[in-house]
């Protein structure tokens, strides 16, 4: 039997770590399994080249930047199948190179197209491990890629596509929380949690799974499970649809996004041409735009919406690129708090306990979008985690 | 015009010393050159690596060591790039992969068969500088080797042989000295060296350049100009016959290496078989025995050499795989104090100094070699600096 796994950066942060790794994947091959498993950079090693290449140069070429970062996930497929090999267990490694892991041309952002799973078939007839290189890919051209911050997760869930197996996602959390422990101590640990509401979540800038990965595992049907590297706790997997046997949550997860602008554009002419060419520039750019809000009087109409500020000087280049006329402003910073629950569809009345929770705080919202599965709003940052914590109350996340 | 140059590790240790290089690649390019340069892994990258793979594993697998280890020019290349690109010279760097740096398939001491020059060419149309990784190759199956401490000069030299022109070689010392500065303050640096004085020093543990690289050179006619990155002091050139108008020394350099063993193997039978076993045994190994000296008596004969002290185990192995009731002893450590000159072969009496010089400071050499152009004794660690030292005033290699 053929099983996928994923370690993420904390759990090879270093030797002792990495050979806690290797210890659980021999006890999977004495079970007589098979493993694959795709690794991360270790620890902070990614934030470390990040910063070293922005100590020579502000706008670093992307295409080297990749080159660069991609050097982080090969350090840790060579460390891991050193462990293994000396633990007796015949384990490889492979780069995006070496398995043809054909991506995009998108540096540092760059989408999967393609993996020569039958290389790592091949592979794995001789040999009990397969490790691969998350992360990174590789152009037609043969130029190096990688799939932007937690992408590792990403080169996992679409090599357990490519194979129609399961995937197991090891950190150093035990699960899926309803909201971040760190912010909300009494968040609970979900023990199923549906591809929809992971995938919101994970949008929402919670930290629980890279959000291209679970729209591939989404789109394959790949089951997964997360869990901890350093504990035998069970963790959280994530299906299509809830057990029967469990109680349907209305609201499954909260989530705060920090680091937020809101950008309005004032005074638009009311022909759509100039918002056309707004939204294609940005979404060439890949960019994200969120919260979209408009208004309009008159002769003209407004336009807001919110983005994380890093984003900031490549959205007004683009904007003042269309027309250096147009009229941008700034606001912020805030943060994004959300609420996520594919239970919401079937429940009414979630947005009124939801705006019912804003006013008995006096929290005013910058911005609002409401979806079928979620409620976001912008919020000043001092009142951010205050209205988390209420809503976990009001939605019973915690525990 | 293209030129080839290659940077060593200590050249480009840190973020200043990478922009100090992308500086003196800059003036090239504006003098109208097109630049290919090779780098080696930042500073002390490789050796961290190394400790890191032997805390894991006493035995690290050569393959995953291999993989391992060329993250470390990796890194450079990229850096080296980003510091380029930043200064508004367009440059584009290159792994073994990418450029098909096919070597054999013997991992941590490859060597390389062909590289793809037309790609160097091809991108260096569109480019003004290409940068490439060092010291990394990749089988014909695709996977990554390294070829051995220093590697890196032997890509740059193989580089420039493939493309016929000349090759630059810069490092933190200011060219090529009769004998190593650190031990001897007033060792003079040559204004050039024949390829065939290289190749002795570098066989002979003087860092000056990588001994297959000096090799390559020689075979391919590859003028080499060796020089420090951080002045602009005059190097060393090498050439395959010094200029006529230059004064032949006799002895060109002296040199010591370090960490010396004996290995005595006693009591052979007097067919040759397991002789030829041995030797074809350890050659397979691609293990360097050197010094060897035999001696028989009526019944049976007897066979001494020098190694590395590091290789003592594998040679154990070797040999008592032939034959377990081989009798091996060892002595050591040693240090091998060595004199070189291509003017040795039309100098006679060089020897018969050699040894007058030992016996004047009463050094009992453990073993003696010698060939048309060199001269080795095996010495103990507590003489061999001092004997270096009267060498280098009898030859006068001083300045």
């Amino acid at each position: 039997m053929i099983v996928v796994q994923k370690y993420g950066g904390s759990s090879i942060a270093d030797k002792e770590k990495i050979l806690n790794v290797a210890k659980r994947i021999k006890k999977r091959v004495e079970n007589g399994e098979k493993v694959i498993v795709i690794v991360s950079a270790m620890g902070k090693t990614t934030d470390k080249l990040i910063d070293l290449a922005k100590s020579i140069s502000n706008k670093p070429h992307p295409r080297e930047m990749d080159m660069l970062l991609s050097t982080g996930e090969q350090v840790s497929i060579a460390l891991l199948s050193i462990a293994l090999n000396e633990l007796g267990i015949k384990a490889k490694s492979f780069n995006a190179f070496q398995l043809n892991i054909q991506t995009t041309h998108d540096y540092t952002k760059a989408r999967i197209k393609d993996i020569d799973s039958d290389k790592i078939l091949r592979e794995l007839n001789e040999n009990s491990v397969i490790i691969v290189a998350g992360f990174q890919g590789v152009t037609k051209h043969g130029d190096l890629t990688t799939l932007g911050r937690g992408g590792s997760d990403t080169t996992a869930v679409a090599i357990a596509a490519k194979l129609n197996t399961s995937c197991e996602i090891y950190s150093d959390v035990e699960g899926i929380y309803t909201c971040d422990p760190r912010i909300v101590p009494n968040a609970k640990k979900l023990t199923y949690i549906t591809y929809d509401d992971v995938l919101e979540l994970s949008s929402l800038g919670a930290k629980v799974l890279h959000s291209r990965a679970a729209e591939l595992a989404k789109k394959y049907n790949v089951k997964l499970y997360c869990a901890s590297s350093f504990s035998e706790e069970e963790g959280t997997w994530v299906v299509d649809k809830l057990p029967e046997w469990l109680e349907q949550p209305v609201v499954t997860g909260a989530t705060i996004e920090r680091n937020q602008i809101k950008i309005t554009i004032n005074n638009l002419p009311k022909d759509d041409v100039i918002l056309k060419k707004i939204f294609k520039e940005l979404s060439e750019k890949n960019i994200n735009i969120d919260m979209i809000s408009m208004f309009s009087d008159a002769d003209n109409f407004h336009l807001s919406f919110s983005v994380l500020n890093d984003l900031k000087d490549i959205i007004e280049n683009s904007i003042k690129q269309i027309d250096s006329s147009i009229n941008i402003s700034y606001q912020g910073l805030f943060d994004k708090v959300s609420i996520v629950g594919v239970g919401m569809k079937s429940s009414p009345g979630v947005a009124a306990r939801f705006f019912k929770v804003l006013a008995d705080n006096s929290i005013m919202p910058e911005l609002v979008t409401t979806s079928e599965i979620k409620i976001s709003v912008l919020v000043s940052k001092e009142k951010s985690e205050q209205l988390l914590r209420k809503l976990v109350k009001e939605f019973s996340l915690g525990s």
